[in-house]
C-alpha cells in the first residue's frame, strides 16, 4: 500500500464490524453455536427485530449459520462459519486495545 | 465475558474504528506523519469537510496529534499517538481478514 492507494476490503469489512451490536454478537458467537433467546439475553439493549436482523445480515455474507434441528419442538441455533471464526484475531486485538484504553 | 456480560468498550472502540473513513485514515496514518494535503490525496472521495472533521475526532479521542511546526510557512502534520499506534494489530487483523474473505 502506498500513500495514493487504499484497500477497499477494509472498509468493507469494516462496514460489517463496524455496524452497532455486531461486533457484540460475534464476541457471543465466538463461544460456540448460541439460541435465539440466548443472544437477547446477552445484549438487552437489542430489540428482537434488530437482532433478527443483524442475524440475518450476517448469514448473507456467510458469517453466521442458521442451524435447524428438526426435533420437537424445532431448535435454532446460530453459529459461525469458517469466514467468522476468522474474525477472532481482529476482533479479539480490537477488545484488547479498548481494554487498554478506552 | 459470560453469555449474560459483555465488555462495553468494544462497543466503543467499534464506534471510532467502524467510522467511515476513519479506517483508511489509521491505515495511512501508521505509515508516519502526514499533512492534510497528503491525507486527502490518499483518499480520493473524502472531503476537506469530513477529512477536517475526522481529524479533530481522532485528536479529541487521543488517537492523533495535530505537529504545528512553526516555520514559514507554517508546516502542521497529523501523528499517530502512542494510543493510536497501539491500533496497528487491530487495524493490520482487519484488513488481513478483508484480504482473505471480502
Amino acid at each position: 500500500m502506498t500513500d495514493d492507494t487504499i484497500c477497499p476490503r477494509y472498509e468493507t469489512a469494516m462496514s460489517i464490524l463496524g455496524k452497532k451490536w455486531t461486533g457484540l454478537l460475534l464476541l457471543i458467537l465466538l463461544e460456540g453455536p448460541k439460541r435465539f433467546s440466548e443472544l437477547r439475553r446477552s445484549i438487552p439493549g437489542l430489540s428482537d427485530r434488530l437482532l433478527s436482523q443483524r442475524l440475518k445480515d450476517l448469514e448473507y455474507m456467510r458469517i453466521v449459520n442458521r442451524i435447524v434441528t428438526h426435533s420437537t419442538p424445532v431448535v435454532i441455533h446460530y453459529e459461525l462459519t469458517e469466514k467468522g471464526r476468522d474474525l477472532e484475531p481482529a476482533i479479539t486485538a480490537i477488545q484488547a486495545w479498548a481494554e487498554e484504553w478506552c
